[in-house]
């Protein structure tokens, strides 16, 4: 199970290099590493960063404790100086990212880190794993709760999780993505993600009948309640006791805010055929969420099909991502400080011309149109440029450099903000809710076409002309 | 980030109605829940039990603290008879599951808890995402292990997990399926599951030259290195310069326990043309290791063409099992104790065939063949019954009854041991070695024809005369 300490939660060369960096003078190089994507999963057309705040809980925490050294020293591989040296081992460098619920596109930076070497590489697998999973499900969720088109979406997926992170950080980032709520408690009681739930089948199973079940639910929780009606047969049985259980429990209270939950079945005929009993009985007030291995692609179904639905449970798809369960953030390494202090930038060069990196110590800028608001491209430049919005400027396609744009009335967001410097944070962490409604503001700044579901637009994500010309001038030195 | 106190890492619905059954006193009712999967992922013939140790730590754990407490009165749902009782909460109750690293199959019982209702309901998520998480992986990772023919398979995707339990419970999981190590060096420390690494581009890329970044590993680490080749041209310089290295540092000093590694490209050309270059070069003890998105299904056809690989570094495929990334276990309440003791089946219906649950307290056999010494079938039993092995023994479908087999000159093995007695651990965990190598030989007691990666033999797991005749007459009492 796991500790507060995560610090050995890394790749075992993280640790085989830093030692050889101690050893060979390179711990005392300021490098600068890029964490970034290369393909939206799902084929989507963009991604929702999140993540952050668990990687500034471990950036904080970050040290080796005795029982890390010692285990360190069995392995009969590293110098007493580097367990030394880990022994008084913080984090001192800078680490700039983009906010948790940006909207973020390939290849640009979504967190660059300026630190010293051995410290730069022994936050590797954290980083990635942490900003790769919650970006992932953010990601996911966020398709889904566009497909639902305004009804309610919940994240039900805890016992189908990839461990018990996958559910708690899981669920956070589902909530970052646009869910409403999750199943999961302790996701509630650390983030402040509501959490609700009413009964499962054991509850039904546990009285001599469906409909004592139902009563007695519905007399120890009035408020809010939702009855699952399938754990018998839900059109002859279960929709029947619950309307009856509610006219004599909620009704005769003045309750309005009660439900059923459709678990198994056809739900789109079981919807529209519980919303027609529901009706016929007086219980126009009565919501129905369904849940059964639900993803975007049959919520958009059900939405076509009329199903008569008002709150959508998610579970195993959203929490695995199942259809697209991998999001591939890398971790490469794009610039070294000379012992001027000069900053030379670096790339890594690929047969694969996809596989190539970005070089240098960057900022990306994000341009909105003033008039509709709209985001309009992003670019990549060098850290040192200054993007002057009273000019027009024109970007362009660095895979087909005649394809150019000219942006005018533009206002320009620089993505990466400062969140360590120096080794302290200096982030003020926005609180959960200000996450998720930041995010559904930012999705609203980009333009329908780049929010399909299937052939989205590609979204420009250009270089600067200077950073275009570095990248030339280091593929020239080192392409093959 | 997670702490060690994952009590509340339950679905709200377990809270809500446990507070329920507190409240009804159904707290006393001695109730028994079966935890099961009803398809094995990627459609293969069988899954790979993991995650027990996990489970018992959790249990020998639970409780809810101060906070959890506190937390959970703010929800002003909970009655604080309620909250006072989980102060004094703990697992009273008894756990029998099946050993970590067995092959198990649909619809049997992996583990079958007995205990009072609020406690069996309090522990069903998390025993839920932990068998499901680490069943999920060492079923993956066996599948990989053996289309890799007795080449090294080792785990390297941390980085692309699903969270950090996803990494490191992933990786133990993992070992558990037949990977001979990983990447995950925290997995290491915790559970003793080899670790080992050795460079990322980004060493190379530090130095001036490719060839110094090598020749300076070498010197630091000159037992047991792994060069990687691909960082500026794996043939024309990467391969070169490690052959160059190895002759100047490593076979000068006898050394014979070195290997490159290929991350990138066509892996099955550059593996023969790299051991051809290390053959010419005198070095045929040198090593090839590859890594590049690899899974069963691409070591398969790497092993058809001829690839010359000694060893397979598998990541995100494998940590996430992308190709089937939810292993479906479910929990099922199967019987419950009336006032006098007796245990009273139950069973949960359902329109979908495939979802009727096999009702009772059950114990599960598996038959082996006395001559081959080969799994021939599993049978559930109620669980008073006794298999008398010295009489053949007929079984049959329960899915089409005149499907017979007459068993003769067979051992019965009960798969369930008792896990909990009483709230007590009873059970010796075996080692992480022993539970690797127990899997191992297991598998070996499995027909090829249950291992095939696609339509696999449908391994018989058959139910008892006296079973089918119990779940005959609950489904004619419930059935629909």
């Amino acid at each position: 199970m796991l500790n507060d300490n995560l610090s050995l939660l890394c790749d075992f060369y993280e640790l085989t290099m830093s030692n050889g960096y101690l050893k060979n003078g390179f711990y005392k190089k300021e490098v600068y590493f890029d964490l970034f994507f290369r393909k939206v999963p799902d084929n989507g057309g963009f991604a929702i960063v999140a993540g952050l705040e668990q990687v500034i809980e471990y950036i904080n925490n970050l040290h080796f404790d005795e029982s890390d050294i010692e285990y360190l020293r069995s392995k009969n591989l590293f110098d007493e100086d580097f367990l030394e040296y880990l022994k008084k081992f913080r984090f001192s460098g800078d680490i700039y990212a983009v906010p948790e619920g940006t909207p973020i596109f390939p290849n640009e930076p979504i967190l660059t880190v300026k630190a010293p070497a051995i410290e730069a590489q022994l936050i590797e697998t954290f980083l990635l794993l942490t900003i790769n999973h919650q970006t992932l499900i953010a990601t996911k969720a966020n398709r889904i709760v566009r497909a639902a088109q305004g009804r309610a979406v919940l994240e039900f997926g805890s016992r189908r999780a990839q461990g018990a992170s996958g559910a708690v950080d899981g669920a956070r980032a589902a909530y970052i993505g646009g869910c409403l709520g999750t199943a999961c408690t302790l996701t509630d009681k650390l983030y402040g993600v509501p959490a609700g739930g009413t009964m499962a089948h054991s509850w039904i199973q546990m009285f001599d009948s469906e409909y004592d079940a139902f009563k007695t639910y519905c007399e120890l929780y009035p408020e809010n309640t939702t009855l699952l009606v399938d754990t018998y047969n839900t059109l002859k049985s279960g929709i029947p006791n619950a309307i009856k259980v509610f006219k004599e429990v909620l009704v005769p209270k003045g309750i309005k805010n009660f439900a059923i939950r459709l678990d198994s079945g056809d739900i789109s005929y079981l919807s529209k055929r519980a919303r027609k009993m529901l009706d016929d009985a007086g219980l126009k007030e009565c919501k129905i969420t369904v849940s059964n291995s639900l993803d975007e692609y049959l919520i958009r179904d059900l939405m076509m099909q009329g199903a008569e639905i008002d709150t959508f449970g998610v579970g195993e798809r959203l929490i695995t991502s199942s259809s697209s369960p991998v999001f591939g953030g890398v971790y490469k390494l794009v610039a070294v400080e000379n012992e001027g202090g000069e900053i030379v930038p670096k790339i890594k060069v690929s047969e694969n011309t996809a596989k190539i990196t970005n070089p240098h110590f960057k900022k990306v800028y994000r341009y909105f149109d003033n008039e509709s608001g709209k985001a309009l491209a992003d670019e990549l430049c060098v850290y040192d440029e200054i993007i002057d919005t009273t000019k027009p400027r024109t970007i362009f396609d660095s895979n087909a450099t005649w394809k150019t744009k000219t942006l005018t009335n533009f206002t320009a967001k620089e993505l990466l903000v400062p969140v360590f410097k120096n080794g302290e944070c200096v982030y003020n962490q926005p609180s959960i809710n200000e996450i998720a409604d930041y995010c559904r503001k930012q999705i609203d700044l980009l333009w329908d076409e780049v929010k399909r579901f299937e052939n989205p637009h590609t979204y420009y994500v250009d270089l600067s002309k200077k950073l275009y010309e570095i990248k030339n001038i280091l593929l020239n030195i080192y392409g093959v």
